[in-house]
């Protein structure tokens, strides 16, 4: 259906419609949620197994560290090599944390700010700016929001971000970096072009103490057999000298648990020589046992792919059932994309309609991801840009769901036009 | 024996059965470790049923929370609840954070330094100070020194630290805290008593941003049938209307597992307010499978208590062990603290011999925490005190190890006295 080339008339009679439609799944007291990447409680059992016992073992790890004790501030041995193989990279570069990747990223910009990145502290700069591709991810806008970073959107396209904008801005000393999410990025699902990354890979921004933050939270989160490849970072920047402009994380969150999961970093020996100098006066180690569990559970990258092969199984249905009922209600009203994968559907309502169609949804009893959250400070210019997350939900709720943000999204759409008709 | 009464060439002759001693440890290649308070593998042993995947159930926190999932930023309700009766307060005044306490302060230190503690940011309030107990640990004062404050040593007496030093540092408004560990102080073993922590609780300190981290690192950690007692910061500083003033942090790393335990900090409102604000953006939440396991494992407060008496039994002969040898071959050479609890034995050697004391140690295989340690910058004006920390070595271990310290405190006891009467 075209909205825009039906009558005014055809367009109050289907808003009646969609009226009752909407009036009746409010009276339903629905509470549905299709808000955060949370993954769904089957894909949480599929890694049960990791909490037996007798995995442990004696608890010693390869290097007869006791894991159960204190010490070994960077990883047990076996661990940082499992996530060096997740990164290609060399597992002398591997930091292993805590359950969150998140927290590194904020703890490394609390360091940089306090102690600089090689030169003089952030915090002694002035008022910095920081490159955010576009839609992005809103935990990272929260991050640079706080230590009060003014933040630079980069338009995003299906190659990553646009890297003239990225090129021209790096010329600006008081542009510290830029974050991003490299692979199937949140929430458009994009991986970036070995282009874009030779791009990234080339800059020779002013500032001497640019770090790039490569948010590589979707690795081998695959929803096709096809999946999308995405260029080495490390390997592209090493041919031009430029390694200590980046910093790659991920983390088990959606391989394991998220709520019990193993995050790390990968860096130059610059950055990795400068994050443990702060470490070692931050924390003694971090959850070793976790740190065995994991790699005894999954052993290899190996394993790691076959186990996420069952995530892929559970979350094809419902990233489906969303897309098809696009698919029915929305061709010619919204755009969206269909990523090969993460844990998103991004979708463009009709300029203006973002807000409406989340608050029409949230009155019929389906959260999402507030309009506008995938722009810095919340503020979608277009307010047309809405995150959805079809992995929590279980399949007939999600249906349920979908079929209720179709209806709101059209709702929204003819209101739109009939205001502007009747202006 | 009372060195000092010696003759020269009865010291001489003394020295010279030491010198054969030692020779003959060194030739031996012992490698023995006082140096940290680790636990030691029979205490770790103790807490092993605490992995049993059967504990968690269905992974289903109180409130319904599903701990392998995102969410929960503050800690799950009944771990709040557990650690609420650890530091007898309110439940809403607590956080639970990852497996360390020292990272808790860390990060409230770098929260200070950058957004400040209520008012101005710290990094931008000059060259600060922080008062600093001696002997006191080494790790306190390592996050303090990686922030450039100065640290003010206070001296510690067997009720805590000097009150009437504290006050009068207090009207500094630089001097913007003090970090100790008020029961079973590390090293010393001395509880404050009630009236150093009403005189806390009473202090007017000069910087309204004022911050006392209140590390109770041994809060439950006794060693006799009659425990000391530590008045509750918080009752008496509610008194003075002066809760903001505090910030108290335990651990379960000395309890459950250093490598794998649970953290959290007790403070008021405000300061709770204050960190929640930060943690929001920093992380999505902390290990939660890992809060169920210690609360369904210790139940609460009294199960805590009654496995600390495990870990007593295991701790008390190797205490005895080495006050056993002190009290044999150091009596009227050097002096050392008998602690009711914690986990060190605080040695005074005589003055400018503790280095030497060390370096002997370490040459006939036995490993102490380093000299000065106990003190900021790790200098020790009298170069006299030596923590020695006696839970990780088995019990012939210890023994041995212990016997060679005393060679060592003697020899280099002697060395020193001769070196004065030939000058």
């Amino acid at each position: 259906m075209n909205l825009a080339s039906c009558t005014t008339e055809q367009l109050k009679a289907r808003l009646a419609e969609l009226n009752d439609r909407h009036a009746a799944y409010e009276a339903l007291g629905l509470s549905l949620n299709m808000a955060r990447g949370k993954p769904g409680r089957l894909q949480l059992n599929l890694c049960n197994g990791m909490l037996d016992p007798a995995l442990l073992g004696d608890f010693l790890a390869s290097d007869g560290t006791e894991t159960r004790n204190y010490g070994v501030l960077d990883g047990i041995p076996e661990c940082k090599q499992l996530f060096a193989e997740l990164m290609g990279v060399d597992p002398a570069l591997v930091v292993i944390f805590g359950n969150s990747s998140l927290c590194i990223m904020y703890d490394l910009i609390a360091q940089y700010m306090q102690f600089g990145a090689g030169g003089t502290p952030w915090n002694q700069q002035g008022k910095l700016k920081f490159l955010c591709p576009v839609p992005g991810y809103d935990r990272h806008f929260a991050i640079l929001e706080q230590f009060g970073f003014e933040m630079i959107p980069i338009p995003m396209d299906e190659n990553g971000p646009d890297m003239d904008a990225v090129e021209a801005w790096a010329q600006d000393p008081s542009v510290k970096g830029l974050i991003c999410v490299p692979m199937y990025s949140n929430p458009t699902g994009v991986t970036f072009s070995d282009d874009v990354v030779r791009r990234f890979a080339a800059l020779r921004p002013a500032a001497k103490d640019f770090r790039v933050f490569w948010d590589n939270a979707y690795c081998v989160h695959h929803l096709t057999d096809t999946p999308d490849h995405l260029m080495n970072i490390f390997d592209a920047a090493r041919a031009y000298g430029t390694e200590d402009h980046f910093i790659e994380v991920v983390s088990t969150s959606k391989i394991s648990f998220p709520g019990a999961g193993v995050a790390a970093m990968a860096a130059s020996p610059a950055n990795i020589a400068a994050v443990k100098a702060r470490m070692k006066v931050q924390i003694i180690s971090h959850d070793k046992v976790n740190q065995l569990r994991h790699v005894r559970y999954f052993k290899n990258l190996a394993g790691i792919l076959e186990h996420m092969e069952k995530h892929r199984a559970l979350l094809v249905p419902s990233f489906n059932a969303v897309l098809d009922a696009f698919e029915e209600n929305l061709t010619g009203i919204a755009s969206w994309t269909k990523p090969n994968g993460g844990y998103f559907i991004s979708l463009d309502v009709p300029e203006g309609c973002a807000k409406r169609t989340v608050a029409l949804c949230k009155a019929a009893g389906v959260t999402l991801t507030g309009a506008g959250a995938t722009y810095p400070h919340g503020k979608d210019p277009a307010d047309r840009n809405i995150r959805i997350a079809p992995s929590f939900p279980q399949q007939d709720e999600l249906c349920k769901a979908a079929e209720i943000l179709c209806v709101c999204v059209e709702k929204a759409a003819i209101e739109k036009i009939l205001s502007a008709r009747s202006e």
